[in-house]
């Protein structure tokens, strides 16, 4: 695949994934083994305290690692996520939050990719939390690609 | 607190969450150390396959956490979550999803507690997802109580 | 295969497994999806301040959910341990540190297992740890069986 | 703290680390930040197939991990791991491992390190593992320091 069809694969399928339209959050940069997704804070993602969720950073920190995998897989390959942990070092507040996700190792069957998240004001930027994902690919399985 | 007490924290804290609501999750059982929270499948939380994104699932999977590990704690305490895990078993799909928190061991300072989350579809409930979560107590920090 | 002979293939395994010797643990219950394997704290085996290492801890605790996960496999299937979350909730020390692995789901491909981590002394029992395992099974891979 | 007394610092308290001498680990590289810790793979350190046991891995690797977090804590400051998940992307197998750990946010209670772990083969790297671990710095506790 050439990089303009790998890019519109990504964005062909982030536009499908329901809730990052309902969650606000928009896909920035896709090249091989690399995409950013943003978010914006703001009470509709927000935890008790007014920062944005862990439950808001983890999906757009696993759907950057995921596609980031995803980017790198042959045409007509599926992925799934297996497992993630993500440590959330400083609460997300800010003017914006950025997933960048990023591919680790890619195997076979499991892909392990990563998210560095960041809460940035103004030119300020800040680590807010980090992920490693396992990420599965799925071929010829009903209802699974891209 | 007394029960009900506990209850109407749980909930109170709950109704704060933004995000709860932009995702349609509810508040099911609250008993001390044990909380649900459902969530019904529809294309506005799902990911590019039609399943219950990844991202929804812990986020009603790590709510239920910490407030299994908030029910516990003393009253004026606040709780976050430093970091999670989540094995994602079998696509979140069905009529409802429900996460069950309960905590595994709650410490002064860190506890750790663990959600299931299950698909039930008609009367049969399937383990989707399996979380562990630790939680961080805080006291007297601006902006941060229950 | 009978309730012996999936002892018995753990027991093979055990002894095959050079660390466990080297740290001086012991196989205890073996039961079909449950694994039991016991460590001594001493110094061979502890970490600057006197405790039981978290990565000798993290051995016995992965092995017992390896093998708790092997024990519902066909036999000639082998096992690898794709990757596992530890909780340190409490420094290990004590008489004895007993790890207990159960699978949580089994899968085809993947299976999910956890161990609890107990530290013993006189009749006493804490909870010291708390592992989550993804196990791959394998079939068919050169010097891969059991 | 000069580089040297930091140095002295982390080379005395791996030291006391008698697992690392059970494993035959040795403290390779330390800067502030930074630790690589290495082991050659025999079968004293191994798991059934033959491969370096993932229980020794993730002990060079939380070690590592754990010391590059220490190398950054003011003097009389101990550390211990409150959590680790380890990667293992390929089984473990060569002439030396190695586990390069490093501090991805370091905060006033809880510091988060990574550690990547190389498998060698001559002039050849392989990545086999990836770790992240949450340490706690404590302070005044009797029995922890360095």
């Amino acid at each position: 695949m050439t990089l303009e069809e790998q890019q519109d694969r990504v964005r062909a399928s982030f536009d499908k994934q329901g809730l990052m339209a309902t969650l606000g959050a928009s896909l920035e940069t896709v090249l091989p083994g690399k995409v950013e997704i943003a978010l914006t804070p703001r009470p509709a993602v927000s935890q008790q305290h007014g920062f944005v969720h862990a439950g808001a950073v983890s999906a757009i920190a696993d759907s950057a690692a995921g596609y980031a995998a995803l980017s790198l897989m042959p045409a007509g390959t599926g992925v799934l996520t297996t497992e993630f942990k993500i440590n959330l070092l400083s609460p997300a507040t800010g003017d914006r939050i950025i997933a960048r996700g990023q591919v680790v190792k890619a195997g076979r069957t499991l892909t392990l990719a990563q998210a560095e998240v960041f809460a940035q004001t103004g030119r300020e930027e800040r680590l807010v939390a980090f992920l490693t994902a396992t990420l599965m690919s799925i071929e010829g399985r009903e209802g699974i690609s891209d």
